[in-house]
């Protein structure tokens, strides 16, 4: 099954969280399951906070990119268009609030799922949550905004 | 100089963002500058978004670990107490809000500056900007609390 990502074009999909053409990057990808999304990681044991719990840090960066991944399929579904028809939707972020509701314990597979709050314009705002088994351990809210024109990438790169 | 971070206690210090003893992370560092603390970094080619600018991730983990830093620095600070001195003061995120006012674009050193907002009680509440130059790209504004006992490491782990 193919993830939201992995309909961004090849200039747009170098994403140290989200990109498939990322080499050293977490290839976080996104899926519709039904009205939500859903995206599934387990950390690495050095992606740890204190011993024992995922580093925040990497908790906002799948928030984030999950996100930005929600809102472009969202975009797409609002215009009653196929993922990977042109010209891309490619949402950046404007800003993030993580909530850290409860310690997130290292080593089980992390649920992240989405919901589109509001879309309107260029913005879409998602609400994305972190499960471990039935626990939710984060509440993110992101305000993401269609990929300004000043941040298109030129020709295509080779992978980073 | 010794960085806020190199007074962690070893089983404190293994963050994927700023711990010494993980060989995997960021190893930020911050440290005093007067009444403000700062810390620098160079994001590697590989930590991109989209072609040309900095992951916003890894601009919220390294806002958050320069926060948990100020954090700390600021709890002895308010104590007269020296860096280093036990018990240690070791501070967790319990929110972050994340603003990227512009896009931040990868190659330059990133200046960290953060600055304590508030301090009482276990809570510590931390604004940090991140600087290219003399252009501030993210500011971010962190709630942090002194670790939880429940997140008290046991014993010393090796390196991860």
């Amino acid at each position: 099954m193919k993830a939201i990502q992995d309909f961004y074009p090849d200039p747009l999909a170098q994403c140290f969280g989200c990109g498939r053409l990322n080499d050293h990057g977490y290839h976080l990808r996104s899926f519709w399951v039904g009205d939500v999304t859903e995206a599934r990681f387990t950390p690495q044991p050095y992606h740890t906070a204190l011993p024992g719990f995922v580093n925040g840090g990497l908790l906002a960066s799948l928030v984030d990119c999950h996100a930005t991944g929600t809102a472009a399929g969202a975009a797409y579904r609002k215009e009653g268009r196929e993922m990977g028809t042109l010209p891309p939707h490619r949402f950046v972020t404007a800003s993030l609030r993580v909530d850290y509701l409860r310690p997130t314990p290292i080593g089980p597979e992390l649920l992240l799922r989405g919901r589109v709050l509001s879309i309107s314009g260029r913005k879409v705002v998602v609400e994305v949550t972190v499960s471990v088994g039935s626990e939710v351990t984060v509440r993110g809210e992101v305000l993401t905004v269609e990929m300004p024109e000043s941040m298109r990438p030129g020709p295509p790169r080779p992978p980073v």
